[in-house]
């Protein structure tokens, strides 16, 4: 639930009342080449496009009080400090960096709810801790709804920010405490408009006062520090309360043991690190164990230790029997990340899939999550994915519990037959969505019969056949709005006619969302052999993938794009955005399987590497990584709600998945190398794997699968 | 907890950007003489000066849909209907009007914690109910800091306001239910900057959508009714949720009988009218129970069903054996209606009295409450009188508890020397508080120290007498601002030395609030006796008081003062505000007591009228109505920390008071007349009554007394 971590800087979304193009830049506030850091926030997301959070930013400082972050361009101008990465050590649940304007070595580790600060001071009679409340990531006027403050005592202080962003109507709460009492507080409040009414003027509120209220508020904390003093902060949030802060604060960490709980905390990353254990060179370990990380960064708990949880129909709720989660990034998330988890996090898995149907029940739209931000929905993004989400988990056995199965059917249908949503009555009245009802009919009309496969898969599984009927029928809605003339999926208007004019590279106003109609046109991963036969067979189908990665983009088209660098796409692929993560998969249908091997190997060490920038797109809170763990162990889920997973080229030279059942599928890889990327065959539990799938029970009840690689293609 | 009401109109704080003289005028949002109702709202004050709430208007209309309000003096111009109070009904826990403009009966009433509302409308296809989340009394840009609205289903909806007024940081949650679906629903927002990030645009907000949240909000709901269809809503309110709110309506209106909800709680009313039970003209009777109802509207329930409310310290508690209160309005009340709720609502007021110890408790500031306006503190006014209260109701037995007392004492004491409030810590140190300090030094000083006798007499009712020898000796502080040369009280410098130049009869910057030197001079009713000796013994004193109910005050002192109409001073007595109501009563100490009879008939029926504008002042919360019972009854707690009453002239010819411990306490009054206002004995018990003081035994345990009246003094 706290992600404690630096922040170099965050970009307003306005910049002199116009929008920011930098704005995205700063969607977790850090970057790597910034040369000063502000302070460090509470809440980060991981790889979205857009962003919110970066709640309660402290900052540690010694001198005259600045409270003003200052900018990065003139040193001295306000608490930021100047650091270097060479006293910067960044680890699973700690963090270290020397700020060098200041003198102060900051370090930081936390638990579930909890940061947990430790700022070695110099000798200093103006030591001070800076809580910016105005602070944010994604900021802009208004976007602090609200702020609290109250000083409890001279060690303990709570309070809440309510905000008005990505996550409409959010407030969290917190309870932070110091290992040693302030000799001073003070705030200044920056709110245009005083409060009327009230005879708060009776009192000098600025300094020492026990509370303060208002939208834009800092506040500041002063100590004298000896040479060498650790002032310590806890700093403990909550979705319910203050009193809920503060439990989890006692809850979590009653002492002060910074060294304890940072090593509790990384004993927790090695058991959930290890739950893969791979063979590889350095790159390779880097590069698997960075995705292992990012994978278990987003979902996020949302919930105290006492159960209790704001949900999205604003009232506070009670998890009973489930851990509540919130960030759900459906739309990427959906294709890997969530079929990972239930090979990995299984537990995990089941209670997102639980805090799914709480969501549904209460959402004021009777739906199921689109992107869940703070317990509040964005509706970012098209498609109504979590229906993936549970039918993956239900079929595969993750989720077993009939009730909950039955609820989850009723909670997909619900969802994809709420017409007033996104075109979805106009898709279940034409098979498609008419292009004059959305100016992304043809994505979300490909992404809808995919989900409405992954229900009908869900509903078989249940039998109720009726269900199942309905939802396959709906699945095929994808060759609706195929053009055969042309070769493409594209829009097509009410009256049946395709709307004139098309260009399949272009990523604007085609009827597609970040994505150009070459990619999308290849989404149905729910039936690929179909979609080969609608795209001419076998031949011509092979030929369109080809292409796909081997034509030469203009960069007109690429300047479209969102969210990916100019790495991020190879010839027309784009890997750096979702919509086509099952795309080098697709050969495993052709006569040229061996392709899919090729392509993996390609794209491994294209879009993954293991620097600053090694990302080839935005990892969308782990699905970028999810892909990258399947890839490299040499299969991949290409359809979730299925339990079959496609084989591909395995980059590791062996992995070990420990599953939580106690049993252990083992990968061996033989003669696997740069060049030897081409499978010769494949032994599972000792028999030779006729075919290009294995299933999930094959992974689920342990045993081993062995790749047998070589530098020619059989 | 809900009071529901017809406003007339509201005024905003600005207008076109300055400050509205007319602000107070709608301090509760009705005003007789207005020709038009805009709506009802469910939160009101009664007789504050300063205001607040104001909480969800609602408004029935039909025809085109108007979402503003319009104006009185353009017809047709928005929602607002014209009324006459021909068509008006207004009784205790009903209200009916006829609004003309929409052919529509309103009528409401309420429980504790519901509103219900029941509109009879003519045969309309377009039939609507309004409900304005934007209007509010005491209105400013950015008053409202959020509101959220959800349409549960098509006959329920939930929601909340969030402000930022006098109380400072304020949510009010509601539940609403209709007795008939509506057909359609919509909003209006008005917020200047539309929500940034989400992806809300997907949607069509403004018709049959679930929910809607903003600062600038009103909904409408559809209905077709037949001629003369009632529509029926249930509105509940909460300081803690929206679930709070809807447990309030299930558990206080399970059902939909309108009649039912409406007699059971006039069958309240009547039992706490009945509690004291005059004999009088119709006039006095209309006048003391107006009054009588004055009394029991505040302070407010602010508590759900379940015991929960919203602390002032921003957390929810549970009231763990009484009932939560707020709207102490703590300078006015702790004088004469507190001490009348130890007679007739003594569970009421050791509610009250548990309500203050928790929110000292939970008050950041440690500290009593001042002026508590929704759990939140707004500071008003001055003095810390919550001591007052708390050592009236243990002093008088209203609070029996030895743990209660203890704890209401040390929260006295920690409230009286709180050094940083309004110079309490110089008050400590120079036995007043310099000048130089606060610009009301004078008035403060005397206040301070009539409440730490007050203080003095807790202590010594638990026999801790330490405390009590320390505030006995501040309670003589009094003295300190007394100048012998003026025969004033005034300003007096850090130095010792009086403040230069000085003029008695203004209120502006000499020393006092809402009172000139003149009549806060009198204020010292722990102590009679000695005031008339520091100003110059029985004669000079006398006439002092002689002068203050004679001489002409001229207009420009009149202008001056604050919240009282031009009746509402006698000479240069002020009774609209509060600081001289103990005066009439302090001839009693002199040697002529019949002026005290004298003066209290001639201020009973110059200061309370019959009419709509009866009052001579605010009614703060009940203040000036609490006077009147006393008065009229022929009594009055000059000292409240006192078990004494000083006896006036009764202008009731009989009343008996029906305690709740199952006695009755009779007045009988014989031969009293407008002009037999003198009183020529008392009998208690059948024993004559010497001295002028009656305790509060005398009453509690059940009995009588006789005032036998004449036309002459004796």
């Amino acid at each position: 639930m706290v992600q404690l971590s630096p922040e170099t800087d965050t970009a307003s979304y306005e910049l002199n009342g116009k929008y920011n193009p930098d704005v995205y830049k700063y969607c977790a506030g850090y970057q790597y080449e910034d040369k000063t850091i502000v302070g460090f926030s509470h809440t980060h997301f991981s790889g979205t496009g857009h962003s919110d959070l970066g709640d309660f930013l402290i900052m540690p400082t010694i001198g005259a009080l600045q409270l003003n972050p200052g900018t990065a361009d003139k040193p001295g101008s306000g608490y930021r400090s100047a650091f270097s990465h060479q006293n910067e050590l960044s680890q699973a649940n700690y963090y270290k960096v020397k700020l060098d304007d200041h003198n102060i070595l900051a370090e930081m580790t936390t638990t579930t709810r909890v940061g947990f600060h430790q700022y070695t001071f110099p000798k200093s009679d103006q030591s001070h801790i800076i809580l910016d409340l105005m602070a944010g990531i994604y900021n802009y006027p208004d976007k602090n709804v609200w702020t609290y403050l109250r000083v409890v005592n001279d060690s303990t202080v709570m309070g809440f920010r309510q905000t008005n962003g990505w996550a409409r109507t959010r407030t969290l709460y917190f309870a932070m405490s110091f290992n040693k009492a302030f000799f001073k507080h003070g705030y200044k409040k920056y709110d245009k408009r005083e409060v009327y009414g009230g005879f708060w003027g009776k009192f000098n509120k600025t300094e020492n006062f026990p509370e303060i209220a208002g939208k834009q508020i800092r506040a500041y904390f002063d100590f004298k520090t000896e040479e060498g003093e650790k002032i310590k902060i806890k700093f403990a949030i909550s979705p319910v309360s203050m009193a809920g802060a503060m439990n989890n604060m006692q809850t979590e960490i009653p002492g002060w043991d910074f060294d304890k709980v940072k090593n509790d905390g990384q004993q927790q990353w090695e058991t959930e690190l290890h739950k893969i254990e791979i063979k590889g060179n350095q790159e390779t370990k880097e590069n698997f164990y960075t995705s292992m990380y990012h994978t278990m960064i987003n979902p996020t708990i949302y919930m105290d230790a006492d159960g209790q949880y704001k949900g999205i129909d604003q009232n506070v709720h009670k998890a009973e029997g489930f851990t509540n989660y919130t960030t759900f990034s459906l739309w990427d998330t959906y294709r890997a990340l969530h079929p990972l988890f239930n090979i990995i996090e299984p537990k995990r898995n089941a209670d997102m899939v639980q805090s799914m149907l709480a969501h549904y029940e209460q959402s004021p739209e009777h739906m199921l999550p689109i992107w869940s931000n703070s317990g509040n929905e964005n509706w970012c993004m098209s498609g109504y994915h979590s229906v993936a989400v549970l039918a993956d988990a239900i079929v595969k056995g993750t989720v077993t519990d009939s009730n909950t199965a039955n609820k989850a059917l009723d909670a997909c249908i619900a969802t994809a037959t709420h017409r007033d949503y996104e075109g979805i009555g106009e898709y279940m009245d034409h098979g498609y969505i008419p292009d004059e009802k959305s100016g992304v009919s043809v994505s979300s009309t490909l992404e809808y019969a995919f989900d409405d496969w992954s229900i009908a898969q869900l509903a078989k599984k249940l039998n109720r056949m009726d269900v199942y009927e309905t939802f396959m029928n709906r699945s095929a809605n994808y060759k609706n709005v195929y053009d055969p003339k042309v070769g493409f999926m594209r829009p097509k208007l009410a009256n049946g006619e395709f709307r004139k004019g098309f260009d399949p590279l272009t990523t604007i106003n085609e009827g597609f969302i970040e994505g150009n109609s070459w990619n999308y046109t290849l989404f149905a991963p729910q039936d690929p052999k179909s979609l080969i036969q609608l795209m001419g067979g076998n031949k011509r189908f092979t030929r369109y993938l080809d292409s796909l990665f081997t034509m030469n983009l203009p960069d007109k088209y690429f300047a479209e794009t969102e969210d990916i660098t100019r790495d991020g796409i190879i010839g027309n692929y784009v890997h750096g955005n979702e919509p086509s993560h099952h795309v080098a998969y697709l050969y495993n249908w052709t006569d040229q399987p061996w392709k899919t091997q090729e392509r993996i190997r390609m794209i491994l060490p294209r879009m993954y590497k293991p620097t600053s920038d090694g990302l080839g797109g935005n990892d969308d809170t782990g699905q970028m990584s999810a892909w990258y763990i399947f890839s490299s162990m040499g299969f991949y889920p290409v359809a979730p709600g299925s339990d079959q997973y496609s084989t591909g080229s395995p980059a590791v030279d062996g992995a070990t998945i420990n599953l939580d059942n106690g049993k252990t599928f083992t990968i061996n890889v033989k003669n696997q190398s740069a060049k030897n990327v081409y499978v010769q065959k494949m032994v599972l539990n000792g028999k030779p794997l006729t075919g290009l799938l294995i299933s999930h029970s094959d992974i689920m009840n342990g045993g081993e699968i062995t790749f047998y690689m070589g530098s020619k293609h059989r």
